[in-house]
């Protein structure tokens, strides 16, 4: 994107459009509505995803207004009444926004975030809701993978080359960030965000010095606090390693300085590490760190350290700043109740032919139930919004599509998981930082059995109805089945 | 991303910025470097790429700068000299900038971009030019084989609310257009970049309403030229198509209005749209277009029409806009050469324990020989800046990796496919206009031999060097590998 401000408001679905004009001149324009985000399954197979891009739904949802141009370009499209036209001149979020906070751990079929609104707004908001928290969760949930896969290695996020357009790089990195990364390459998301922008030299730096060492040696002297050389540039153990190890000992050893590094970009990790380990070691560096990055993901870090790979941090480019294996985070936003003329809500469900894609109806309460003796998330529950969840008692839960499958839950902590957000087009929701975030997603995933958190076949997590939901959902099935 | 201004400037790897520091305290500033963006492989095994996401480069270039917000940024980080940063404050790019125009069919190893400028304005850029080129050549590259796979009916990009991050939806939307797609649902991307913006309702339409067909005939009513109605939110047979005839009759066929359409988004496509379009012909419905969106991509649509569906338009969202299946393009940047103190070039080369990694050294010239008898392309042929193909001669090319296949080009046009697009840092080419560059890249595939089109394990078009270009490239392996 070109260095212009973007109007949001415009980044939006065209049908939106045509939707909000048909609206308008029905008069359905302030009937309230009610919408629901969700996704349908966990990218690569795993046991949940994490909650993420809240923070620019916010900022939209704030600045949401259309510019005399943009009114312009739509009166150019000659479809769109001009009181249509003069509503929108005047247009901002009135409505209520209830959602998970960022960092949340999410599973398929819940409530990540609701709307409640007039059926304009709910509309027009569709499409950058679902694009903000689609991208970010996709990234976060990536990132915690491959985090949890360094096994408390230090993970960076390096990927913005690879980034599908600018914003997938900086938000990219914030998601990242969110999601255990400990930096990022990206200069812009520290300046922004706050994450943490780290890097050192390329492989160009080494190129541009008549020799090895003299690049090493100038990179040591202009930044002689943590130095971090690249050593593969030409053969990483015949010249590589033994070049760096000169220049520490050359200009690091004279100033007492110990704190340093080596880069690997190419080979075979598991071997050149342990060669380069040994080397720097027997030359007395053992506080040299070592840092790889080659189209890493969860998986190869995984095998690399099963085979005694001597690594303490690894870059991630590419795999994680497009969660490659599994690029699309499938979060759907779908209407789920409107309001009669009475302010009943009325429950409404899509059906489909793909029975995957029903939705759950109705204005809900989305519960995560804790056990007492080890704080340890049990399962969701899903209920009408005007029934509530009493901890004190015993609570029975059922399969939703295995209904006989029953489990009694006692001894346990209830908790709402959507914080009110937005009421009637105002804030009321104080945006944490992004480091609070990430240690509140750190303790989410602390709350879950292992077996939901391995990458093979992870337990499927329990996501309930209360009987009164399931039964308001049976009702409507039957009767939109025609 | 919020609605603010993100000075591009800043979107840099944090290493473009110690390295420009240290070029800069190092006496390198005014070194003169030349740098490739070149890819590896093309994703998803096809046999050729699409490049784009020039136009978005040359904007990056004409603005490079830095704010003095920027320039108190980097003051924070403390490892910044104060004359490295008062040479930020008036930095601009003064180098020359050659490429490959939006639209081309390129190949690996080929350079699609070479920077020749000052190394730590060379430097700098790198990130940007490599998100830029990476994202928009990634979608044109996916676009490209969708439509082919459509074999002449309408490809609608309709992905914006699964693309990461806003950029991505915006200009994945262009890219997707130059690759052949005939508009998209972002309105944004209308207004900015005049790709065709199309939308017409989404499931809550039609379930805001009390009946499907009071929604489908409210519809008619506001937009009777060419409505398209959702046929699948409760049962796209038994009441969709049945609904949707009624309403054509109703509210169209008085006024004499045949342009219309209907929508399937779920359920058996092959099938459904056959009996759709059955009961559409019967009741004298003809005219009526049948569009389908549905978790599509080029090899279910291929099968789609191998099968008979009866479809007209294809919506393709996720799997487009992210290029799932490979949402990569591995373009890199890498030093070719530079200038000693009196002007020479001198060729780089960067070794690497994986083969594939090793660059093409030197300032490049890049043609592409057309046979005269077909139009088709034979090869792309790499040579030194110095040397000229002259075409009317005979040509004798060999493999760079098995050289002793050899092939004698005769009664061919060399035609050179870089163009200068900055000098001296400034702007000296015309920016086609999107039409013209989605025009374009249609005559680039069509100099294809259908062997390089075929999507599985297409013909490996011929990149070859010259015999000069090979000779220095072979010493400099020898010369670096120690």
């Amino acid at each position: 994107m070109e260095n212009r401000t973007i109007n949001n408001t415009m980044l939006c679905d065209f049908y939106e459009l045509t939707m909000g004009n048909g609206y308008f001149k029905k008069g359905y324009r302030d009937k309230i509505t009610y919408f629901d985000v969700f996704f349908r399954s966990v990218p690569d197979g795993g046991g949940y995803a994490i909650a993420a891009g809240l923070e620019q739904v916010v900022k939209y949802i704030q600045d949401l207004h259309f510019e005399e141009e943009d009114i312009a370009y739509l009166r150019g499209r000659g479809i769109f009444d001009e009181d249509f036209l003069e509503y929108l001149r005047n247009f901002r979020f009135t409505g209520d926004i209830y959602a998970v906070p960022e960092g949340t751990v999410i599973f398929p079929r819940e409530p990540i975030l609701t709307v409640r609104a007039p059926a304009i707004e709910a509309q027009l908001v569709e499409t950058f809701i679902l694009l903000s928290i689609n991208h970010q969760s996709l990234i976060a949930t990536k990132a915690n993978r491959v985090v949890r896969a360094a096994d408390g290695r230090t993970v960076l996020e390096f990927g913005s080359r690879r980034a599908q357009g600018g914003d997938g790089a900086i938000l990219g990195a914030r998601a990242a960030y969110i999601g255990g990364c400990a930096g990022t390459a990206c200069t812009v998301s520290d300046q922004l965000y706050g994450v943490p922008a780290a890097g050192t030299m390329a492989h160009s730096w080494v190129q541009m010095f008549p020799t090895q060492y003299e690049a090493f040696k100038t990179y040591c002297e202009i930044y002689p606090n943590n130095p971090v050389l690249l050593v593969d540039t030409y053969n990483t153990l015949k010249s590589g390693v033994p070049d760096a190890i000169r220049v520490f000992n050359e200009v690091l050893k004279p100033r007492g300085l110990t704190k340093c590094g080596i880069r690997l970009d190419s080979g075979d990790m598991a071997y050149l590490t342990n060669e380069a380990r040994k080397m720097l070691d027997a030359a007395g560096w053992e506080s040299c760190k070592i840092s790889v990055s080659n189209s890493l993901d969860e998986y190869i870090i995984q095998d690399l350290l099963r085979q005694g790979a001597k690594i303490d941090m690894f870059g991630v480019g590419e795999r994680l700043i497009t969660a490659r294996s599994e690029p699309v985070f499938g979060g759907v936003y779908k209407l789920t109740a409107i309001e009669d003329e009475n302010g009943n809500v009325v429950p409404k469900i899509k059906i489909s032919e793909n029975t995957a894609k029903i939705t759950n109806p109705h204005f809900k309460k989305l519960y995560r139930l804790y056990g007492n003796d080890t704080g340890k998330a049990i399962a969701d529950y899903l209920c009408v919004y005007d029934e509530t969840v009493d901890d004190g008692r015993d609570l029975t839960i059922f399969d939703p599509e295995a209904t006989w499958k029953e489990k009694t839950v006692y001894n346990f902590t209830a908790k709402e998981l959507q914080v009110p957000v937005f009421r009637n087009g105002e804030l009321v929701y104080k945006l944490p930082t992004l480091p609070e975030i990430q240690a509140y997603c750190r303790e989410q995933v602390d709350t879950l059995w292992d077996e939901v958190k391995r990458f093979d076949n992870p337990h499927s997590y329990y996501v309930d109805l209360s009987r009164k939901l399931w039964d308001i959902k049976y009702d409507l099935l039957k009767t939109n089945s025609k």
